[in-house]
């Protein structure tokens, strides 16, 4: 996303009030969403440390590998670099700020992705200080999305839809689940999307009753029940959407299941208004397949937020009493497993108004048959 | 890798030797290729906690999210399991597991990947120990590929070649660089790669002088210097190559430039003999550069090992004294990069053998021209 300079100060500063508000002295984030959500620069994450500390009152300090230096100073600004070369380590840089920070009370934040190699190495440049998470600060930040992240949201949710039409009017049974993610990846780069939003999960016959199978060997064949569980990134942002599609003719059961599927979808969207607690939405997704009873084979939580990363906060799970809010961005993906045997899910991003909640994906709800 | 039980088992075996030799009491790896190396399973890290808990004694431990669970028990075996489901927390498991441990002096090894959120909550379970890095015990049994890895790495590099070939005999002026990563990644998985080892690099036009720049919206254009840096996944094992082409016609700086990367190239191969130390091979690459003129313009080290991490030990950098073994795996990799204009790399993955190194991949390396 393109933002203002102004824009991003402004984010700046609310990392900096939240962090006085906890007590906290600076926050560490590495090549991360959140890091991307500040400045507008982020990567896939290396064995070299780039991160940036921002203090309670100083400048922020970038700490950047030579070979990232020109294009960390080509996409951001307002940043101090300190730049450490190949056959150099960052270790002095970090001792550097360690010191800078000495008189500044207050926990340190590591960014909750921040790999362990780095963590230590942090924890040793400042020992004897106590470490908190920054998602203690930029989960609130984060969590509701203002017009533009809407929009943009919107439109990785239209590739994903064109995607999911192109791959499934063509003959499906005989790819291997491989292939079959390969060409939803490639519509959904070749209609704009600047990436995947995660690894791409096409779980067929028996592997689909495995709500964590990415995509495998396997060749699909008539009489699957097919899982495509998908999105991608614009500007950073992710679409997710999953739809089941059976492959040939469904046996009874199939239908039965998805029809209980798909109304326990249903019954999340209703239950998703401003103010209703998260775990709300959640019961009413699970009291469906509980009265159908498929309740035991609702293995997992009904949904979880959406942006920057494609599982942030807030998560639709029992327990969580969080109220939702206007602009908040979550899945809504119930499922049933029947391990050995086949598995449906039904998903959608949705996005919180005050008018009701809007999909972010609209491709048909009924039971798809594909060739 | 489909991997015999033995084979884990002999892993495993070794990863407690070297605990024991460097004083671990434990080692706690996450969803990483360390995990993968030892068990045959991983998968992209996610907010919930999954790890594996080797402890110098007992019987090692896996702790899973529920809706990992049919997957982990249908892909490992010998591991004890503890689940959690969405709706609890992870803390009691892990509590539990230090209090298995108490008697057991020694440091916890921390997996490098794994995420600070996890890590944090691991000192907290663990609190009044010491940490450390699993890779003070990884990185020694990952560093020599035996056949059967060696063998995948091939394949891996095969199937990079045949996509380099394809997508370069097309024309490719007009097309954005998104477009272009995306075919490159498409025809890798028509071709039999499990998945795309990283986000593949397409950097054209001034953009090709950021040696870590992605793939963007810019379309190349005629007269463009063009940086392909790809790979893909085999078993879980990764290829990467680089290759920097011209669209139409090179003016005479690029083929000078290009003839000092592709001399660097050889001399860096030249060097790679069982027993020479690895910065040794990034000296030959760098005093080509410099006596060329181009030494500035190198800003990055020559090369970094490769297996089922995309870096990972050896790394052919200044201050390295590491000695070449038969076995090692790494990418050779010199570049030229002269800001806001353009850049050239060369690369190719090579194993090290008695009878001299081997390359893993083997499209031309001569300039080519595209249309």
């Amino acid at each position: 996303m393109t933002r203002s300079t102004d824009a991003k100060e402004a984010r700046l500063k609310a990392v900096r009030r939240g962090m006085r508000d906890i007590g906290a002295a600076a926050a560490i984030f590495g090549l991360s969403s959140n890091l991307r959500y500040l400045t507008g620069f982020t990567d896939e994450p290396g064995e070299r440390l780039l991160c940036l500390i921002v203090g309670c009152a100083d400048e922020p300090t970038f700490i950047v590998p030579e070979l990232y230096a020109a294009e960390v100073r080509a996409r951001t600004s307002g940043f101090v670099m300190r730049v450490w070369r190949d056959g150099e380590t960052p270790e002095a840089l970090l001792s550097g700020a360690a010191k800078g920070l000495s008189g500044v009370a207050g926990r340190i934040l590591l960014d909750d992705t921040l790999w362990s190699t780095f963590a230590l190495s942090i924890q040793r440049a400042f020992a004897g200080r106590e470490f908190g998470l920054a998602s203690e600060v930029m989960e609130g930040l984060r969590l509701r999305k203002d017009e533009q992240e809407v929009g943009v949201m919107q439109r990785a949710g239209e590739i994903a839809d064109r995607a999911y039409e192109a791959v499934t009017s063509q003959k499906v049974a005989g790819l291997s689940e491989i292939e079959l993610a390969g060409r939803l990846e490639a519509e959904m780069l070749a209609h704009g999307a600047e990436g995947v939003a995660f690894q791409t999960l096409v779980a067929s016959g028996p592997n689909s009753a495995m709500p964590h199978h990415r995509a495998g060997a396997r060749r699909i064949e008539a009489g699957d029940v097919v899982i495509l569980d998908f999105g991608c990134r614009v500007a950073g942002y992710c679409s997710d959407v999953s739809r089941t599609v059976v492959c040939g003719d469904a046996p009874a059961e199939v239908e039965r299941v998805y029809d209980a599927v798909r109304r326990s979808y249903v019954a999340a969207r209703d239950a998703s208004r401003v103010g209703t607690p998260a775990e709300a939405v959640d019961r009413a997704a699970r009291d469906v397949l509980v009265k159908a009873g498929y309740g035991e084979q609702f293995v997992h939580r009904t949904g979880h937020g959406i942006g920057l990363d494609v599982h942030e906060s807030p998560y639709l799970v029992e327990g969580s009493d969080e109220r939702l809010e206007e602009g908040m961005t979550f899945s809504i993906e119930p499922g049933v497993y029947l391990p050995g045997r086949f598995g449906i899910r039904v998903e959608d991003v949705v996005v919180v108004t005050e008018e009701g909640e809007r999909p972010m994906t609209h491709a048909p709800h009924e039971l798809k048959r594909v060739a």
